[in-house]
């Protein structure tokens, strides 16, 4: 198994693939970094769109639809190879794109807390949670997770990852006796 | 520059550091990849040294325990280099060093509950908080932090990404009205 970006060569991927190296350099003149900055791109604009999405959602609370977003983005690492692609070339290769590698994208704290301030007009928030700071926590608590059940098992530990963030948010940020909207209806 | 580990020839790393090949593989007889993981080794050794020096220290409460702990680290980070050489192979290149590669390693989580579970008995920590859950996420907030700074800009924003992860403490899992030791000690 070749995992590391640096090691990839070209013109065997792409007859292990049975894809033409005249076609593939008609499409991606400059090779193989055009290729991975495309799938960062990729896994970042589809992470952003999932978590506007789940934010937009006028049906859940503030804290439901980040729990709601972060069991998305969960089964997303699981099923699709371009979004585990993308994040593996953020951890591991970052310094061949820094145009497009970031972790966190700059527009993650404050969609986050755009989340949480909703939130706290529901009166789900602890009162003395700060919406900046909470915000930045639970995103760099996300990429914790990430990181280590990608380090330890490549994601297989993500969901049980998953589950000890939701019941950490419920026990520092959330107000007491705040249930996710999953549990309640499952009730 | 050369980052990868896949990438780096150990005849031109030794050149450039003047040692002559008998004498390093009388030394590394496997030569590159015994290196690496005794550095990941060193690495692990040193953080969890410190950890547990600093939370058995019997003058500091347990929640000030973690913070100057985390303090500590930080500085170990930006002024040692076998630190960040450490942290870097376990994030870049874990699939080689499957024996010594683990974040955390398992013993983390049981060392920081451990501070915590001090902390409650000093009545430190909110009520609700679940010191298991506790430990597991500020465990997961450290490697979110160190993996965010190192992506955007090889950790020269850690010192700020450490702020935030005390403010977030303080404000999520810390009883109202706590005030860490290194605050006092300045009032």
């Amino acid at each position: 198994m070749i995992n590391d970006y640096e090691s990839v060569r070209m013109a065997e991927l792409l007859t292990e693939a049975g894809i033409t190296q005249g076609g593939f350099y008609f499409h991606f003149p400059e090779g193989k970094k055009t290729v991975a900055e495309e799938i960062i791109v990729r896994q970042d604009r589809r992470f952003a769109e999932l978590r506007d999405a789940a934010i937009a959602d006028a049906d859940r609370d503030g804290l439901s639809a980040l729990i709601s977003f972060l069991r998305t983005i969960v089964s997303e690492i699981e099923n699709d190879v371009v979004m585990r692609a993308g994040l593996r070339l953020v951890l591991q290769a970052s310094e061949h794109f820094p145009e497009v590698a970031h972790m966190p994208h700059p527009s993650w704290n404050g969609a986050i807390e755009a989340a949480l301030k909703k939130a706290e007009a529901e009166g789900s928030l602890c009162l003395d949670v700060d919406t900046t700071i909470a915000a930045r926590g639970l995103v760099l608590l996300f990429i914790g997770a990430q990181t280590s059940s990608f380090i330890n098992d490549q994601w297989e530990s993500m969901t049980d990852l998953a589950d000890t963030l939701v019941d950490f948010l419920r026990t520092s940020i959330a107000a007491d006796g705040f249930v996710p909207a999953a549990q309640r209806d499952d009730a």
